[in-house]
């Protein structure tokens, strides 16, 4: 198996872009990374995208992004899988460099939700859930990951206060992210005052609705010094699933699909929770973040808030999280959110963070969860000098 | 790289399945596939769906499905290229096993299309051409492939009836294949009465809505006679693009992703068009066919109306095309399509077709277009013994 870098990335700002469509945000990402290097052709575009479909009207954005940036005859196609869509195109991507099909490969995501009006976004988030055994019902997302966060403070006694440190945290870090959709400073109390949206979670515990499209390139590690500086390997990488109805979970604190692709991405890259210097988790509401964090093995079960408040977390501590501020300030333009991942950790390991960079980051995880944890995607860098 | 064999598949029967979901539908094409051989387990799933969002309210199908057949924690997404999902879908599994990320993939497709009301199934299937430039000004995809049939007409001087004896041995064809839609023959005359669609394109020129699930099973070729002893071998497989819309091409009568897709397709397995002996081609609409014909090398330009005459494209013929009926009488279940013709070639040459079996075929090709001929992927597959 042929090793695989990243040798560029490029990313939109976050945003409401009301005056940019599907394929312009995608050209803006992918012009950026390629003015990064000097590639003799793009061999496939691998693009994760959920909500084109509904909110755009639009099917086929592999063939149509290869068209916009004039990239015709290359190989393309859409990778789907829900909020995890940007973990399953690099997974894909990863695979067609790996294997020797294909040289240099775009790996992107792009998402435009802002253009649904409401609940037309809330219903097309919605079907990332069991169709005929949730959404009939009436669940939505917030209302399955409220289930999770009243048994997680239930079984473990932990503050609700806790919850709201870590978003929190996430502000902080946002703010020093140029391409953050929320990029202020919040108090614990910005958090506790917000709206109920589904008890016990408060706006402020939700990631934004926003669009955004994130672009990195990939080659053949052999080949990266031949068109950049600077790149980093991806060592290890790997997806799982888990049962796509909450209902049907022995435990609903513990993401088995996240437990699992990390494990497996653990091996590969012959790593383990210890050697990671930096990770940008998916943390779609705060509950999610501190399953993720357990799971991850970056914390003990039950024990989040804890290793919290004597700074694990925070930029150069024992592991910083998200510091682009993660899906809660940063934002989640859904299918572009592994994506965005991808490129922020490509960013930290080549020193290229600029205010948000954490000190010596050697090793970097991405992790993207699609739906309520039915799957998840975790990949692990590392510097190359 | 390592070689890739298509070691199973199951097909369910394309049909109106107005009582069986999508995960129902998969899973009957996914038991038979695993019937017929034993495996360790299933590495990875991955499924061509285009549809599902719009017309079954759900994404996230590559978990749901995963979770149905009882495959968790196994890796899975969505491929999605609009009509070419099915192709692209078997490109991505084809990297998985080639890189040696996977060892056994299982590679499907499934589409449920007519739970959708008339209008709705036309509206999402116009997805695949662009909503901007194409859909707003009121093209379908019937009326943009009749401007492709006129200019036919026109610059070949070709008769009508010629598009319609196409049409004539499909249903000839697919009146022998158990899974087919419409398996009954026609005459010429049923297609020249039949009601017009968009001049000149008659209902009978036009492949049927359909629902159906085609699963096939991959491995390293080295492992095949481990699992099972029918299995064939992708001796050569790719993807290319061309503009999205039909109004950017040079010439309307040339589907370059086609052109493109097969010359890497035959340099890959070091095969020219002669060396075809059996092919499933994606004959949307009889203009399809024609230009698919002379793009994929088994007819010259403008003349796939006098080859066709000779006998050259029936079972036993030059080379036989789609033995099963092809879309027109087998069924488009547009993204389960490029899998349905990966596991009738199959079918062909572990010589399992029955009735549909054509003599001597030792080597196969696939071609599963995306939209107007925006993107195409073709496999070539071969006999092992």
């Amino acid at each position: 198996m042929r090793k695989v870098a990243i040798i560029s990335y490029g990313l939109t700002k976050v945003d409401k872009h009301w005056n940019k469509s599907l394929r312009e945000l995608f050209g803006e990402a992918a012009k950026k990374a390629l003015n990064e290097i000097e590639i003799p052709s793009i061999d496939a575009i691998i693009v994760g995208n959920m909500c084109a479909s509904d909110l755009s009207d639009q099917n086929n954005i592999g063939s149509i992004l290869a068209d916009y940036i004039g990239a015709i005859p290359t190989t393309a196609y859409r990778v789907e899988s829900a909020c995890g869509s940007g973990g399953a195109a690099l997974l894909s991507g990863f695979t067609c460099v790996a294997s020797g099909m294909f040289d240099i490969v775009m790996v992107g995501g792009v998402e435009k939700l802002t253009d649904g009006i409401g609940k037309e976004t809330t219903y097309s988030l919605g079907k990332a859930a069991d169709a005929e055994y949730e959404l009939f019902y009436g669940s939505s997302f917030v209302s399955l990951n409220a289930l999770m966060m009243n048994r997680y403070m239930h079984v473990y006694k932990t503050p609700r206060e806790a919850f709201a440190d870590f978003a929190v945290l996430m502000h902080k870090n946002g703010a020093k992210n140029p391409y953050a959709q929320l990029p202020f400073e919040i108090s614990r109390e910005t958090v506790l005052n917000s709206e109920t949206i589904a008890d016990p979670i408060k706006l402020y515990d939700c990631a934004p609705v926003g669009d955004g499209a994130a672009v990195v390139i990939l080659c053949p590690l052999e080949d990266a010094p031949k068109y950049s500086d600077t790149f980093v390997e991806i060592c290890g990488i790997s997806g799982a699933t888990d049962t796509i109805n909450v209902s049907s979970r022995e435990d609903l604190l513990s993401l088995k699909s996240t437990i699992t692709a990390g494990m497996k991405a653990y091996k590969m890259a012959k790593m383990s929770p210890a050697d990671i210097d930096v990770a940008e988790i998916h943390d779609t509401f705060t509950i999610t973040a501190a399953l993720s964090l357990e799971d991850l093995g970056f914390a003990e079960k039950g024990k989040f808030d804890k290793m919290m408040s004597e700074g694990t977390f925070e930029p150069g501590g024992i592991v910083s999280i998200n510091p682009s501020g993660g899906l809660k300030s940063r934002g989640h333009p859904v299918g572009a959110t592994g994506i965005y991942q991808a490129a922020e950790i490509s960013m930290q390991l080549t020193e290229r963070a600029d205010k948000m960079q954490v000190p010596n980051a050697e090793v970097g995880l991405i992790q993207n969860i699609g739906g309520s944890g039915s799957n998840t995607y975790v990949a692990i860098m590392r510097r190359c000098r």
